[in-house]
């Protein structure tokens, strides 16, 4: 592991001075060796299928592991997708001229090597591959071991686009499942050759990591996602929105998971809206305010308030006012996303302002919470912590940025 | 210890939410404090000096330590230019639109809670509360405890100016040194309520700090900073630019320590160069190219490359060309500052483009990597991390963001 890294470190400076067009090169020709190895892929995918399936592992487990062909397609456009994004390494981001004359630029940077924990997901071979090439970075990717078979194979579709636009292929490295101990050396950031940890995967996986992490961490480890009815809302966005943050998909960390209600709204517009959810197959549990209206509804209890189901379920409270909305979201809420939905701009700049969460939402659904609906062409995942890259972690959250000063002589007095 | 967390967290989310105009008001009501306080300040100052010269201590250590009228009149100024900075917090830093129709925004707020432990320097009590104040966060101090007196005194007038703006005094807390515990607590994160740590002070505060905290750093722990002469270097901007790099003043870490210069330009730039500098009292250590032409030079070892001595010494080295320049600076370097003095612009871009450090500096001296010099207006130190604040940490990279997104009832297909 510790060669792994000195590799990866190696290669990461290979990277960093690496052009636009060698990146883009090597992600299109890495996107056409996909397309061009469907069939291995499939068969390594199978392979690891049958594995996992004689293992008895779960239906929603076997399901993110499949691919189709269909699957492949979209890995392929993603890849293509993040290949045609603007190069963001180089691109100055501010500069000023100081009295003295001196121009100074802030540029950005790549940030080095990139270590990617993810479960049984083939396609993060490809995306969390590509966003870090793209930003000027080596990665090393270690993914759950009954994915290996198949991620191996798109791994080296991607190693293809690398050799062939003439860039190092250690700058993507596929950690063997058979070493146990892999991850625990990750965490521990190979001697100085890991600079961040990107975990994709469940709560017991961001857990351990953000647990023991001696490096940073990009990572969310829950999405408890509020939607706010306010006194002001129009009842027409309110049901159309909530209804769609809560179950367009309810497995997403964008997905609503408690919806707090303004008490002078409480008559007009809890019932439409909880009858459009209950349409749509949801299960609601509610406070007294709630119990006291809707027939169907479970009472919530103090743990449900604390709950991300990921599932067809919500909690629902009737709230005095903005004020007691914005007390329990800053309360309960992971400061992932919470959404307002309301008509009065003052209400949703005091929404905006005194709430502390990656993403602010107004009147729109909260499953937008997500980099690519963002327009960052892809995300490694979700940051809730607050240094470096918060929200969406696409390419440009995938740099740092060094100053570069101008000057004619200057000497400082 | 952890009820001084708490007290900071609450603390921090009423300054999160606080106006510029009562920031500014408690910053400048500080200083005004200051100035009306001065002989208290003195007076505990000389309590402090008197205990620290019963104990012995350097001079370098009691030059640090002491105040007096003209140096209390530079906190107030600090204090003052900070206060009329403009608020980060609320900014916009980018937007855009969507094909959909959602605006964007991605816009600053405070971090939280911000750790400054540091040694006797009683200024820096002022000038990071002021930072962190300006910048909408909450601080806990921990100072040296020789300075503990003279750090006292500048709280309580901030903590004046604090209250005077109806803000929580808990914003500023001091860490009574008689709590040995205190850092190692502080490095844990008191129970998450802490949310980045800045060390100030010398190379072994630095190094325990880097290596005990379980929360982000904002640091360096050197600063091994190079100036290389190019083939294409003018003669007079070499020299002075030298001079002014190295021995302006050497005990700042954007101080020069090592100069390569480039073989073509041996022969007519180096010994005016090092003629400046012996002129200056610098003592020089060369390597043979060196050698064969100075005769005042002491010979250079493979130690001397990697030491930042603070002092009037330099390492100097004749390097074949920009490549090897590139090539040693990346290997000794501690990435802070590198400054290149030349005339041609495809070498300062290869220079800029391939050398990884926080600053790099065209044609001028490597002493205006500063917070102030770059028009911060101030810094609460230099960081050579990458993740989110990298050179000079002004108000600005004491905050993070969050994306607020506008919609009129998107929902997502």
């Amino acid at each position: 592991m510790v060669e792994l890294g000195r590799n990866a470190r190696v290669a990461a400076r290979v990277l960093a001075k690496a052009s636009p067009e060698a990146k883009r090169t090597a992600l299109l020709t890495a996107a056409g060796a996909i397309n061009a190895h469907r069939k291995k892929i499939l068969a390594a995918n199978a392979r690891d299928i049958e594995a996992a399936t004689a293992k008895g592992i779960s239906k929603a487990f076997l399901d993110r592991l499949a691919l189709d062909d269909q699957r492949i397609d979209g890995i392929i456009a993603a890849v293509r997708t993040i290949a045609e994004l603007p190069d963001p390494v180089g691109t100055t981001i501010a500069e000023w001229d100081r009295p003295n004359g001196l121009h100074i630029q802030r540029v950005r940077t790549p940030l080095g090597v990139i270590g990617v924990i993810f479960e049984s997901r083939p396609n993060v071979t490809a995306d969390a591959g590509a966003l870090c090439i793209k930003s000027g970075n080596a990665v090393i990717l270690r993914g759950g071991s009954d994915s290996f078979h198949s991620s191996q194979a798109i791994v080296e579709c991607m190693l293809d686009g690398l050799h062939l636009a003439g860039l190092p292929v250690e700058a993507i490295q596929l950690v063997p499942t058979t070493d146990r101990a892999a991850v625990g050396e990750m965490l521990r950031g190979l001697d100085g050759n890991i600079d961040v940890i990107v975990p994709r995967g469940g709560k017991t996986l961001v857990a351990r990591v953000q647990d023991e992490a001696r490096v940073p961490v990009f990572a969310h480890l829950e999405g408890l996602v509020h939607v706010y009815i306010d006194k002001s809302a129009d009842l027409d966005t309110a049901v159309n929105v909530t209804r769609n943050a809560k179950m367009r998909r309810t497995g997403i960390c964008g997905a609503a998971e408690t919806l707090l209600v303004h008490q002078d709204v409480v008559a007009t517009h809890l019932k439409p809206i909880i009858a459009a959810l209950i349409a749509k197959g949801c299960e609601i549990r509610g406070d007294a305010g709630v119990m006291a209206l809707i027939p169907e509804a479970r009472p919530a209890t103090e743990e449900d308030w604390r709950t991300e189901y990921e599932d067809a379920i919500i909690s629902v409270k009737v709230v005095d006012n903005l004020e007691a909305a914005i007390a329990h979201i800053e309360h309960y809420s992971s400061h992932h996303t919470e959404a307002i939905i309301a008509e009065d701009a003052a209400a949703v700049e005091k929404f905006f302002n005194e709430i502390d969460s990656a993403i602010l939402i107004h009147n729109a659904s909260t499953q937008f919470a997500d980099g690519g609906e963002f327009g960052f062409g892809g995300e490694i995942g979700i940051a809730t912590g607050k240094m470096h890259a918060r929200g969406p972690v696409g390419v440009e959250q995938l740099t740092s940025f060094n100053y570069r000063v101008r000057g004619n002589g200057q000497i400082r007095p």
